[in-house]
């Protein structure tokens, strides 16, 4: 994996592995792991950051368990619809997630998902890992112009996790303010 | 990935691809789709053949559908037991499951695992395929003598299917004659 040491904190870093059909997707966050677990799991915070900003999300379902499924729509201006759904193999709170991951409009085809949250002492390091079954489609994924949404994705979980930061006693329930 | 044609219309063939983190697994059946599909998703057929003759089998959930999910033991001589677990992404009836896969003594390594069932006129190809996230992965899995289990679950599978051959009595719930 290519590396340099100059890139900012919280730079989204999107690689592929050399010889592997693996991406592997790094960012930091200015908040606790628990904070962005939850952001990740919470379908009521998902749907405020996941994917780029120009397309409106709707989840089906979000069932962030072991065990449990997920859909979601992403929807452009023009009301055409992208659909995606997968099932959690595995979530273990506030360390990682390991999901499915399947767009509507190629059936065939799944990828293994895995994102790990990294305590840094009050800031959190996300990994994420998509495992695809040919070094074509992990090209194809990366052609695909997925760079943009998950870079915007996370610059929103940015601001949802900055307007949550001040937001303590309203923890219990969601997002508070 | 090599091949012979020298082959036995029967014989398991397990393969590793070369550059890919993959094991694929080949077994024709002389069975209809519908049969064996049902062998591989009715969990009172699967806990008959899944596995080596020597370890005895438990199902203590396996719901062979979208989303479902499933957990099993194989347990041998002396008590101890081996147990896997996982989520099925797609079961696609005749024709496809994909699913996920855990060693629950290894809770971090995650497998997925397409199985796709071709009629070949009254029989059937099943071509099963391990995606892992490593080379290393893949080489221990292929030294961990699960090549025993899977001949001998599939000649187990050989039997069952044999057995149920003349059953036309049963046919009503799945398969039909």
């Amino acid at each position: 994996m290519s590396s340099t040491d100059t890139h900012q904190p919280n730079e989204t870093r999107i690689v592929a592995e050399p010889d592997l059909p693996i991406i592997v997707i790094t960012r930091e966050f200015d908040a606790p792991p628990e904070r962005v677990f939850r952001a990740y799991t919470d379908p009521d915070l998902v749907v405020q950051w996941l994917g780029p900003r120009r397309l409106e999300m709707r989840i089906d379902r979000y069932d962030a368990r072991n065990g449990g499924s997920y859909r979601y729509v992403h929807r452009d201006d023009d009301g055409t619809e992208y659909g995606f759904h997968g099932v959690f193999h595995e979530v273990r709170p506030n360390e990682r997630i390991v999901q499915t991951f399947t767009y509507d409009g190629f059936p065939d085809g799944v990828s293994l998902e895995t994102a790990v949250f990294e305590d840094l002492g009050g800031r959190t390091r996300v990994t994420g890992r998509s495992l695809m079954d040919s070094i074509e489609a992990r090209d194809a994924m990366l052609k695909s112009g997925m760079d943009v949404g998950v870079r915007e994705g996370y610059e929103r979980l940015d601001e949802l996790l900055g307007g949550q930061q001040d937001d303590s006693a309203d923890q219990h329930t969601e997002t508070g303010s």
